[in-house]
């Protein structure tokens, strides 16, 4: 059925089409069903909406992504028709049953995926397949190369290095904004693009933001990597990959993060990237992503054995995740703390440690250094302000304030300070429960949002103390994460003296 | 955040919301995020969606199932908070590592997906875990006994019977419009309900509401069962077990149908219904849900099992499915067929053999007649117009004509007759090609349409004689029925000589 368009200012994460009462009967549709929308190119699917008034006869309501797909505008003609089964699905059943797949046919489940043809029931399918039978090697490196190749991908005529983290502990989102300066600063290509948070509150691209801009199209990036020698831009706008970001939808909706999907999600976008030398960071601890050795070594193992065949050298560090990196917690507060340690050269021990060991060990494999020299360097970098020079050349190169101070940065302007109850020492810092205050307060779309921690495990603290301070641009959402933060105590001090019986 | 109400006419499958831009930002959420909205009672979970005009700030506009579950009205003041995970989660991932959960926690799981807590990734994750690891009989038990507790039950003060196809072969819509009578005009309490057409081109509610209403409130359909003894209604409106309907959506969407979920599904329907004594109908064959003998057997041994477990009198009937039961396929052409072979007494073998068969297994369970003489007493019930009796009873009950005649049933005005190509016999029928022309022509929306078999499997006929008429109420419908008819060739002719070299 032709249907003349009609774009509606209804944003939806899916395409959607809203059609009228009366042509819902002439379609057979019902609200929920799955079609087809197609103008003369190929075919985008969408999900049925039914209103008796919002079109009229005759025409389609379509939401603003499923035109922008289409390229139609008001007023042009789209034809409608029931949306088959998707090609792979036979594939994805007997996946289902435990076989397993060639990779032509896990390419046809990821293009299917990519065109919209699962929604996000089939998704979910594909998920859980994994979480059950795992991948075998090769059909994880089958998986790899289908994301990658229904994405763009981008070429450098040199050595791409790179480092990423798997995430997981707050603070971490700082980290880059150290160790790529200073492998940078070397001469060293590192053409970092990282996601924003996804159940954190700041990814690397959110805590650059507040420095910079992120978001560059393809030639820009490759044109600010060649020059400057390193970036911090956020990859969304790249479309690397893009079968990870609706992958990525589902498992959070499942809260499902299978091992073979992390591995594939990493790698396709730094083969994506044309990256050859990377290094892997596997924060490792209580609340943390991975919270046991034997899990980030079976993890460590996956990345070793895919490098090899994907022709790509990777190491893995397994760094400690028991609590946050720094001080600091949310985009401006660790955009500050990042940009403190690079003027001071020196800074919290967590954060220094952490960026000089992942820069060090890429030096390393660039042959910058001996093995086991790699974090002397780096940190010599650090403190003799060359890492800052080049953080600063890489602010100004995406468009920000290369002289901008800690200071003139904002942070929420509503903001609370919670303080020790008793004398003792700092036994325990809570990630999971500083992540929900931290994201209660606003962070990351409130970049001024987040905390700042006055004490860490191992601290001795006196009885009123400042424990953290927890930043809010609202007075609502402070109020919220104060509520938590009670609830959930994430520092815990404790005396020695435990109990007095009578 | 507390918004005020504006009701939407925009109907979907699931609850979902539309705010404004500012408010979005303000409540920290982009479209697709999942949220509860709040008025004084239980919150209801929806999807949010974003506009810039279709609603002002300060607003929220509800579509109306989401604002009929609320019981809200224009300009109401809801709250709006972010979705946490479902309660039981926790016991959905054990399950996906393939652990055996516990009554309670399938319950747990079964309130969730009936209180919207689960999106589609979740159930499907639920059902695929299902197809992976199987139930454990006391888990299956659990599953059915957690649907028939989330949902309505009904009670009659003495034995209920009930026959129920698992369905899956064209044309069987109509059994239950033969069995139920003759069962019922002995004098047994037979209130069959049944559903609409799930992915077959007719469902038993579908073609009974040819002839009768089908939609009735628990206390109608009661007092008409308790006085005529036998209903033919939709299930749908009883809200019995509730959790099936939104199951069998997801596994649509994955073309996936696990047994223990068709047990389940049938099961707890029946449990609500107060059903004691059962006769389950397996069609077997090329094209049929079931195709094998072997998993016809393990599905009826889990009908079995799980009817002692609910103190169900179980029997299960493996019945040929092969090809379509009886000459119609679409809700009023079955009507018609139903209608003829009760005023007849007589009709299409397949059709007579399996309603008679089905029927008489009920007759014996009841012990209105000794084991092995059920079909016969049926076949008598049949012939003899007592059935034909009950039957304009039960149609005069729901609301019908009883004097209906056949001929004054509608069919598609649009038809076509597809001829057969050559002398010989029909070797084969195939079922999911005439499930596809049927519904292609428009049924069961279009209860017109449909298709009439001329011959049959071993039938023998000349070149040009008729093989099917396909009727459609839409002269575009008939040709797209046309074409795949065409394409399909659902009624296959061999004569003797095969080929001829020169």
């Amino acid at each position: 059925m032709t249907l003349k368009a009609r774009i509606l200012d209804l944003k939806c994460r899916r395409p959607i089409i809203v059609v009228n009462e009366a042509d819902a009967k002439r379609l057979g549709v019902i609200p929920g069903t799955q079609v087809k929308i197609f103008d003369s190119t190929r075919p985008v699917p969408a999900t049925v909406y039914v209103s008796g008034t919002m079109v009229g006869q005759g025409y389609v309501g379509l939401s603003p992504e499923a035109a922008g797909r289409l390229g139609v505008e008001d007023g042009d003609r789209v034809r409608i028709t029931p949306m088959p089964p998707p090609d792979s699905l036979p594939y994805l059943h007997r996946r289902l049953r435990g076989e397993r797949l060639s990779e032509l046919e896990i390419k046809s489940i990821i293009t299917d995926i990519v065109e919209g043809s699962y929604d996000e029931a089939g998704i979910a399918a594909f998920l859980v397949s994994q979480l059950v039978y795992g991948l075998s090697e090769e059909e994880l490196t089958a998986l790899v190369k289908a994301m990658v190749e229904t994405g763009e991908t981008l070429a450098f005529e040199e050595l791409v290095y790179d480092e990423h983290s798997i995430g997981g502990v707050p603070g971490n989102s700082k980290v880059a904004l150290l160790a790529v300066p200073i492998v940078a600063s070397t001469g060293l290509l590192i053409p970092k693009t990282s996601s924003r948070a996804i159940t954190s509150p700041a990814g690397t691209a959110d805590t650059m933001e507040v420095l910079a801009k992120v978001e560059f199209e393809p030639e820009e990036l490759k044109e600010i990597a060649r020059r400057v020698r390193g970036t911090l831009v956020w990859g969304g706008r790249l479309n690397l990959a893009p079968a990870d970001d609706i992958l990525v939808q589902v498992e959070r909706k499942l809260h499902i993060d299978p091992y073979p999907q992390m591995v594939a999600s990493i790698l396709s976008k730094k083969v994506a990237m044309g990256v050859s030398r990377l290094v892997i960071d596997i924060p490792v601890g209580k609340g943390a992503k991975i919270e046991s050795i034997s899990a980030a070594e079976r993890l460590a193992a996956m990345f070793i054995t895919q490098g090899g065949r994907l022709s790509m050298n990777i190491k893995v560090a397994m760094t400690y995740g028991g609590q946050p990196i720094g001080h600091t917690i949310g985009p401006a507060l660790e955009a500050r703390e990042a940009l403190e340690t690079h003027i001071a050269g020196k800074g919290s021990l967590s954060l220094i440690e952490k960026a000089t060991t992942i820069a060090g060990l890429v030096l390393e494999m660039a042959g910058k250094t001996p093995q086991g020299s790699g974090r002397d360097l780096a940190y010599q970098l650090l403190r003799s302000g060359k890492a800052y020079e080049k953080f600063r050349e890489i602010i100004e190169a995406q468009g920000g304030d290369p002289e901008v101070k800690p200071e003139d940065i904002p942070v929420g302007k509503y903001k609370f300070t919670m303080t020790s109850h008793t004398d003792g020492a700092v036994t325990h810092v809570d990630n999971a429960a500083l992540t929900l205050i931290a994201k209660a307060a606003g962070a990351p779309e409130d970049k001024t949002a987040g905390i700042y921690l006055h004490a860490k495990t191992g601290y001795r603290v006196r009885k009123g103390d400042p424990l953290i301070t927890i930043y809010s641009g609202s007075k609502g959402r402070l109020s919220e994460a104060m509520d938590l933060a009670a609830k959930y105590a994430p520092i815990v001090v404790e005396s020695m003296l435990l109990k007095l019986i009578p």
